[in-house]
């Protein structure tokens, strides 16, 4: 089975509609982890992006971590989290961008210390889930800031009647989401082939 | 070389020492992420817990899912990672535990829902430091409340300077550190063989 079948899979077993913008998938994505799972996404998403020169994989804390390790690891190049919020240790170079959550209710300052990316980078951004986009829109912020290069946004599912990923396609951006989800209303979980 | 040494090496290399508390290693381990050294890591603490009858890897977002991740992988065990705050979409039926932060000088709630930990649970936990070992004791909490096994606990770093080691062992519980850090006084990391 390919991996978009084993997501789709798990997805229809696990899979719990919350309402009709909230799939909980956090027995094997984002709380409980299904390590072999990831791997697997991990590779297809290097596949997917092989020839694009990546040099560092970029997501967010918490969720994003694993399947962007497993990116890294297939790549064979960093991975960088942004982290919620500042640490006191991080110091003062940092590239910062603002994420509003929806699930929370709040926004938040997440940031990645001026280290770890620059001019010469080429970024490939990874995370679990791509739905309003406000995740990446702080992602794209500091890639900005950084001057690097973004290659393109790789998403393990995306709800697609949500607009993140219309935002970012329209700005040119290349996405690659291995499940896309048509709605999820009425608790029935349609998937878009 | 080991695992071990490849890792004193790069605290040789990458470690600076903020505090005679504080050793920053977010070069290659808990904000940028080397996949490769993760993986020896992973394999590593499967090693030296195989023998254990392990069903879940149990860490606490965000620094640690790295190398629990890893361990999960090598060990074929789902990793399960404890939330800082509850998310709402979390649902009541959950284990809790305090962690008081001394770089960030708060408490925070860490939760992990009740599907992902039981009674059969024999679990590992791994985290990326072993300092005062706040984290290990909201996380013990956790396992209690679940009424898991716990079989021991593995860190990358652990600065024995600090009381978290001992409060443990003198539970009686396996703790296996790669790297043990004696001191880090007038800016010396001094490694304990």
């Amino acid at each position: 089975m390919t991996v978009e079948g084993l997501i789709k899979e798990k997805i229809r077993q696990e899979g719990r509609v919350i309402s009709d913008d909230i799939l909980k998938v956090d027995s094997f994505l984002n709380h409980q982890i299904d390590p072999l799972l990831m791997l697997e996404i991990g590779k297809e998403f290097a596949h997917r992006f092989g020839g694009e020169g990546v040099t560092k994989v970029l997501t967010v804390e918490a969720s994003g971590i694993a399947v962007a390790l497993m990116t890294g690891l297939s790549l064979k190049v960093p991975v960088v989290f942004a982290k919620k919020k500042q640490p006191s240790t991080m110091g003062t170079d940092t590239y910062c961008g603002q994420v509003r959550s929806f699930t929370r209710e709040e926004v938040i300052e997440i940031v990645v210390a001026g280290s770890y990316l620059g001019p010469t980078d080429r970024v490939l951004v990874i995370d679990d889930f791509l739905a309003s986009g406000e995740a990446a829109r702080g992602l794209l912020k500091i890639i900005e800031q950084a001057g690097a290069t973004l290659v393109g946004f790789g998403t393990v599912i995306e709800k697609v009647f949500q607009s993140g990923g219309d935002f970012l396609r329209e700005k040119g951006i290349r996405v690659e989401s291995l499940v896309r989800i048509g709605s999820l209303a009425g608790g029935q979980i349609e998937f878009i082939d």
